[in-house]
Parts: structure tokens; C-alpha cells; sequence
């Protein structure tokens, strides 16, 4: 088949190809969560592909070639520029570049693909769909408060039903209160700890257990080092990140008991305190958001609340029943401009996991009634289409029906072949006996594949020919309403 | 200033950020012409920003790092990746990657950012959208056609007035009967005649006929070589790019005297009088559609019909008036996938010149009601924002009004600065005063400016207050409304 000369069609690994459907998904997802935060003030923008690869902060070049996580290329000028891994660090270049234009709080939102350089994976690609939305220039817990109900918001427009989800917040000066207490200070040492408490939801309490003492060895005999605890202080921990929870005040009250002993840990929960109120005003409800001190967000940089988005929804039933976690999440990070300005500017924000919110609404069947309808297929009686034909297709177009002629050039065979493949509910036939009459016939293709199936006998079927009807000229836009119509009812 | 341990906040030269109004009149421009491709039967694909170099075909890199027009860059298995340049080169590869499985015709829409490693310029950006439309495996003329129709039909549904554009279409078949005609059959010759036609509209009759010869030398003294034909074949060469044209019959007509007499000049007439008769069934007027031969596209690719949108409205009157011209086009390009399939698959297809159409519908004043309603900014009377200040706002965009309340944490004058940056309609008062009367005091912006304006003593304004009112506290959103209407009404 393929001859060396040719050349071959197919895509890098890891990036994908989509269609309708898919498409049209996403864009449900960003347009509702875009329409919320537009409410909340928050200002769309767009930002290049390209960043310098030294403004991109994290993955600066040690090495001749920078690739670590990043694509990266040199421009003719030898400057090396990088694809963004992400929105935020396109934003910290945007605000500094701007930073006496802009009103403050910046409160901006921007969604867009962004590109790691990674190994692809199941559901896991080079290139996918952020969502973000962030306030720089904006200190004080009711700015972390008001994402958290602007989430639930968003979660809501997307169209996952109340209790469906729910917002959980937390901050890191809790975790902090407890880290001073049990004495643990080396940096190196906290970020184990902070990443062990990440993996609670995935390796149970036993788990994190392991990996805060001596260390883990997982099914494949990998083994990952712990953070080395001794067994108070692990005791501690535990006892912390699994407290009972219940209401926001219900959590206050028992963090109070683990972590009210510290000086960071008072400052934590008043934080969260604070929280509170805000949330109350907006009216969120503990069914929508609460406090859980095992959210901690696996990266370094937050600096204050943290808070996730989680998919309390299953898809299937019983043991089978998949839980989809986290779909979005954020926090405070008052050190986004520190490197371009040399001090803190306090700044939160939140980001949408698009792809994954999109798969899950598809799992859990939200999304079903998706993608844009099918065109009804005018068929070339003749192969080659007549202005006849052209003129019914318009027809239907102008009545809000997608329509159109089939201009492949084949037979009347390959012209259904074509109409199964392309999905049409209808194909409109008008040959020249159909036109001496004044009518035109019309072939309902769902109807007439449901009926085939039933019918053992070709010639029996090809006689009743029951998904078929002649309708006058004239009544063209009607009849293919009545059937379409029909479809929509099932 | 700058310390020089930080990071400079720079783009990289040729690409731009974007804020909400442009957006929202790109993503316009998109959705209008999306819907009627999506009418006509166009299925929507997206795919990712990278290709394989080697199947972008045009730029294949002949050198050890390959960059001429591209972005590229070297994958960890050693094979060079470029981001696209256009989304016609991503389609061919598609449709040949999925070949069996597609329905044939294959009718597909596409929009998103494509990238070009080129010298930026003013206007010129290295990052830009493109809109477009193809069918592949569709032959013939009425295919041709019905982008035509498609075209207009979307330069209408984009808030192009009628008579404000104009589709113009021509056949290749006919300049290659007048190429016969002379004589002219090196490759190279007829490449150097269509570059000279398609500079028609910028250099006129007079720098065409010298391209058409020994060559020209413009302004700056640079000379381009002609494709030095004689006398005679100037003549007929200029005779037919500037054949007196009129209704579509009427240039048929006119056609027909100057190319009729050779095969190819026959062939294209034919071709042109079967699309007027589909723009004719699909009721596509004269004043919409005319075809012209002097439409050549600068692109070797082309192998029928090609036809561009071309505005015909300008901005502004008299001697300065901005003509826009060509804001889209396309062609028949048969070759799109021999490369892959080592076989002609005829295809059609037509590409909207997006960034270039959403400036001059900005530019023409069709684009001014664009961006997204500014939200109202309620004040944080304590410096810090109290809960009743968040159930305001909360209130406020309950009842789909855009608010904020101000989370930067200055006083008074500063929060009325940020207001005045963001574009805020009205400030929401309600600070202790306001609670304990059980009122809130309500700004309206935009009057205040403009009463400022006329009032020099600015003791006496601050007495007057006249942008300033109170409502009851349960009034809220009716006084926020009321204000809102007088300004849309003006």
C-alpha cells in the first residue's frame, strides 16, 4: 500500500485530534465558567503562546538545550522562548509588564491550550485545556473566600447538579502550625511532608503513614524514602490531616483542638474563620463548600488558603462506581511577581481542569445531549447534483435546518453510505420523475435502520420501504420538521 | 529602577496580549460564520498546534535546524515538530491519516491560532487566527460554488451590511488559455504572470504591464525582474485581467471573446456558467457575487475555481476612505493530499482573514457595541470589606448585574481611582451611616465625569454630589437598573 515516496500522515504522540462533539463540550464548559466570572468582575484576556523562557520563572535553562517539561526553541536572535506550561506565569509577565496601567486588584480571566513537554500517557497529553481565573493585588481571606464561592458558582453554570460537587478549603498556615510543632523545619523536609498529605485520597491513611516515617515500597517494589518522623510526630500529622470534619464551624472547632496551640496554627484558623463569614454572606451553603485540612495542593508555591474543586458525583453504580475527584483547585500565592519586582504582591486564584471536567460530565452523562445536529442530505439523483437540488438544500437552511447536497461525485449506494457515515437523520430525494410530480420523497435514516433490523427478508423490506414517504413539493420544510421532530421526542 | 537580579516582564516581538473587547469581537466573528458552516453541512475539527515538519510539506527542512517561515523544534526521539502555519496543511493530514473512515465528501470547519516565523511588522503578528471551511472528495464546479454562496452568505451573518461586500471569483483555467495563447509554458514564466496579476489592485494596469515585461522599479529603487513577454502578449495578457465586467452573464460574455478560443479559455468558461447556475439556485445575486479575472490568489497550490471576499465598504469618506479589500478567500487545490496518498483527492476550500476582518469592522463602526458590560464596584467603606458589603455584590449579580466589591485594601480615593480604571458604571456605597439609615448610596460614574467636567470649584462639587444618590437598602438593584438604562439609553 504505502510506497517509500509518500509521506506518512500521523501526529506526534500525545496530541490529539478532535471533533463536533468534543468541541462543543468544552466550549459549553468555558462559556458558563466565563459567564460566571465575568459576573464577579473578572476581565477576559489572551496572552501569546510564546513566553520568553526565562519570564516562564520555573523551568529556567541549565543546559545549552531547555526541555525539561517545556518546548522550547531559539529565536533568530538566540533568545530562548518557551510554549506556556500554563496560565499563571503568562499572567505574572503580563501584570508586571503592566503593572501602572492596570487597575489593582487585576482580576482577569483567560482560558486557552497550554503544552508540557512530557511523556504522554492514558489521558494524558502534550497539549490540553486550562481555565483560570486570579486576583493579583488583592490580600485578606475574603479575597480566597470569594473564589471558593465563584467556584461553586462556576460548577453550578457548568451544569453539575447541586450536590453534585463541593469546594474544599483549607489553608497552609494550619499545616505550618503543625510543622512548627513537631519541630520540622528544613524546608527539603516540609515539601515531604506536604507531598505525602497529597497522596491521602489515592493511598489511605496508611499509606501517607509510610511515607511520613521510614517510606513506602509500592505494588510494582518501587520504594519512595519518607520524610523520616518519629512516631509522635507522624501521630501528630495523622491526627491533624484525617480530624473529623462536619460543618465549617463543626471543622473550626476541631482544628482548634489539634493545631490551636501554635502560633501559625491560630493564624490558620482564624483565616478560616474569616473564610467562613465571607461564604456565609454569599450565601454558600456546608453542603457546597467546607474546610478539610488534608487540602494542601502538591505545589510549593501557595502561600496561604488552598482550595480544590471536587466531583462528589459517581458514574455507575455499587463497587464499579468511578469517583472523579478534584476538577479544578487553587490557592494564594503571594509570590507571583517576586521575580519580576522584587516584592510580594499578594495574588489568588483558581483553575479549571476543562478536559477532565469534560470527560466526566460525559461519563456521568450530563453532556449527552451535545454536539451540533446533523445536516439532512439533499442526494444527487443524477451523481451530478442538479440546481433543483441546490435549491431544496437552501430551502432547508433558510427554515434553521442544516442541510446540504451531496457533491461526492458516486452513486445512489455511496450516497446512503455517505448519509450513515455523516450521522443525517434525513436524506431528501428529488429525481426527475419526483420533480414531473410535484413532490419530493423523504427518508427518515434513523427509523429506517431501526426497522432493518427487525426485517429478515431484503426484497420484503425494499417493497414496504417503511421509513419513506412522498411529501408535496411545497410542504418540503414541514415534512422534514414532522420527522425530525419525531427524532427529538424519543 | 531595576535591579538587575530581576526578571525583565517582556513579550517576545511579534505577538500581542489581548483584553476582553477584541476577544469577544474575534470570538463574534467566529461563532457567526461557525453557525452557517455548521448549516451547510460542515463538521467542526480541532486539532493540536504541533505537526510533524515533515508533513507540513511546504517547509521541508532541507537544512540541519529547519526554520524558514516555521517554528520549530527537535522532539526527544530526534524528530523535528513545527507549530502550524495554517490549517490547511493540518486538514490534509487528517483526512489522509483516517482516510477510510471519513464520509467522502469530507466537509469540515476549523478556527484557532496558526503561527509564522517571520519578521513581525505593524499589523503583522507572528501568532494570528484563522477561520476555514473545506470539502475534500468533492469535484466539480458546484462544490466551488457553494463556498461562494457559503462565503456571502457568512459575510452577512458577521454584520457585513448588504452591498458592503462582495464575493469575487475567477477559474485558473482561464489565465492558463491565455498562458496557451502566448505561448508561455515554463513553469517559472507562469509563476512570475500570476505574482503580476495579483498585484493588480495595489500597483494598477501600468506596474502590471511592466511586471509583464522587463521588469519594474518601484519607489525605493528597487527593481523586479519581469516575466518578459513581447508586446503582443502583454497586450492579451491585460486585455483579459482588465475584460470589462459586469453581471455574472455579462462577464461570461465578455470572457468569451478574449479566452474563448482556446481549449483551456473554453473549459473555464464552462466552468464559471455552471457555478452561476448553483449561485443562481441557491439565489446568490449579482451584487454578491461577480466573477472577476482578475482574482488569480498568489498560491501555485490552486488548480480550478478561485474566489475571495473583499470588502467594499470603507471607513471614513471622501480621499482618506480606507478600502479594506480581500478579507478572505480561497480556491480548488486537487493536490492537497497527493504527497500522502500518491493521488489527486479534489478538494475546495475557503479561509476568513479573521484578525483582518475584526479590524475593519471595528474600524467601520460595526464592531463598537463589542465587549462585555463592566461590572459595578461596590466600596469597602472600612478599608477591609465587611459581609454586608459581599451581600451587596452577591445581590447585585444574583440579579445578572456584573459587581465586585473592591478587595485592595486602600481607602476611599484610592478605591474610587480603581474604579475609574476598571470602567465601572456605579459605585455601591453602604458604609455604617448607610446601614444604621437603612439606605446605600449609589454613584453613577459616567454622570459624575461628566458633570466634573463643567464644574471648576471643587469645594462646590463636593457639596452638589449630583452623580450621587441614596435608595433604601431593599431597593438595590431596581436604583442599580435604573442608573444602568440611562446610560444605555444614551
Amino acid at each position: 500500500m504505502s510506497r517509500p515516496d509518500k509521506t506518512p500522515a500521523e501526529r506526534p504522540r500525545g496530541f490529539i485530534d478532535r471533533k463536533g462533539a468534543e468541541i462543543a463540550a468544552e466550549a459549553r464548559v468555558v462559556e458558563a465558567a466565563g459567564a460566571v466570572f465575568e459576573r464577579w468582575g473578572f476581565e477576559r484576556l489572551e496572552t501569546p503562546a510564546f513566553e520568553f523562557t526565562e519570564a516562564l520563572g520555573k523551568f529556567l535553562p541549565d543546559e545549552d538545550r531547555p526541555n525539561a517539561g517545556v518546548f522550547s526553541l531559539q529565536d533568530d536572535d538566540e533568545r530562548w522562548l518557551s510554549l506556556r506550561y500554563d496560565l499563571t506565569a503568562p499572567l505574572a509577565r503580563f501584570v508586571a509588564e503592566n503593572f501602572q496601567d492596570l487597575p489593582r486588584p487585576f482580576r482577569r480571566w483567560q482560558t486557552g491550550p497550554v503544552w508540557r513537554n512530557e511523556k504522554p500517557g492514558p489521558g494524558r497529553f502534550r497539549q490540553f485545556t486550562q481555565c483560570d481565573a486570579d486576583a493579583v493585588g488583592a490580600p485578606g481571606p475574603a479575597a480566597d473566600a470569594e473564589m471558593i464561592a465563584m467556584g461553586a458558582e462556576a460548577m453550578a453554570a457548568i451544569g453539575i447538579p447541586a450536590g453534585g460537587f463541593q469546594m474544599r478549603a483549607s489553608t497552609r498556615k494550619l499545616l505550618n502550625g503543625v510543622l512548627d510543632a513537631i519541630g520540622l523545619d528544613s524546608a527539603r523536609g516540609q515539601l515531604i511532608v506536604l507531598r505525602a498529605i497529597d497522596k491521602l485520597d489515592r493511598l489511605g491513611p496508611k499509606g501517607v503513614t509510610l511515607l511520613l516515617g521510614e517510606g513506602r515500597k509500592d505494588e510494582s517494589g518501587d520504594f519512595t524514602k519518607g520524610a523520616g518522623l518519629d512516631a509522635k510526630a507522624i501521630d501528630r500529622v495523622m491526627s491533624f490531616v484525617t480530624v473529623e470534619t462536619g460543618t465549617r464551624q463543626e471543622t473550626l472547632a476541631a482544628l482548634e483542638a489539634v493545631v490551636g496551640d501554635t502560633e501559625q496554627g491560630k493564624a490558620g484558623i482564624a483565616e478560616l474563620a474569616a473564610i467562613d463569614d465571607v461564604l456565609t454572606a454569599l450565601k454558600v451553603g456546608d453542603d457546597q463548600a467546607r474546610f478539610d485540612p488534608s487540602v494542601v495542593r502538591g505545589l510549593e508555591y501557595y502561600t496561604g488558603a488552598v482550595y480544590e474543586a471536587e466531583l462528589t458525583l459517581s458514574a455507575g453504580d455499587g463497587e464499579d462506581a468511578g469517583r472523579f475527584g478534584s476538577v479544578g483547585g487553587g490557592g494564594r500565592y503571594d509570590d507571583l511577581l517576586t521575580r519580576f519586582r522584587g516584592e510580594q504582591v499578594p495574588a489568588t486564584g483558581f483553575s479549571i481542569g476543562v478536559s477532565r471536567l469534560v470527560t466526566a460530565l460525559a461519563a456521568i452523562e450530563q453532556g449527552a445531549e451535545a454536539g451540533p445536529a446533523k445536516p439532512v442530505v439533499v442526494m444527487a439523483m443524477d451523481k451530478v447534483a442538479t440546481v433543483n437540488e441546490f435549491e431544496l438544500a437552501a430551502e432547508l437552511r433558510a427554515a434553521g435546518i442544516p442541510a446540504e447536497v451531496y457533491l461526492g461525485g458516486s452513486g445512489v449506494r455511496a450516497q446512503f453510505k455517505y448519509a450513515d457515515k455523516r450521522g443525517a437523520p434525513i436524506a431528501v430525494m428529488c429525481g426527475q420523475d419526483e420533480r414531473e410530480r410535484g413532490i419530493v420523497t423523504i427518508k427518515d435514516l434513523d427509523l429506517g435502520a431501526e426497522v432493518a433490523k427487525n426485517i429478515e427478508d431484503n426484497e420484503a423490506w425494499r417493497q414496504a420501504n417503511p421509513a419513506q414517504f412522498e411529501a408535496p413539493r411545497e410542504e418540503l420544510v414541514a415534512a422534514v420538521r414532522s420527522v425530525l421532530d419525531r427524532e427529538f421526542e424519543k
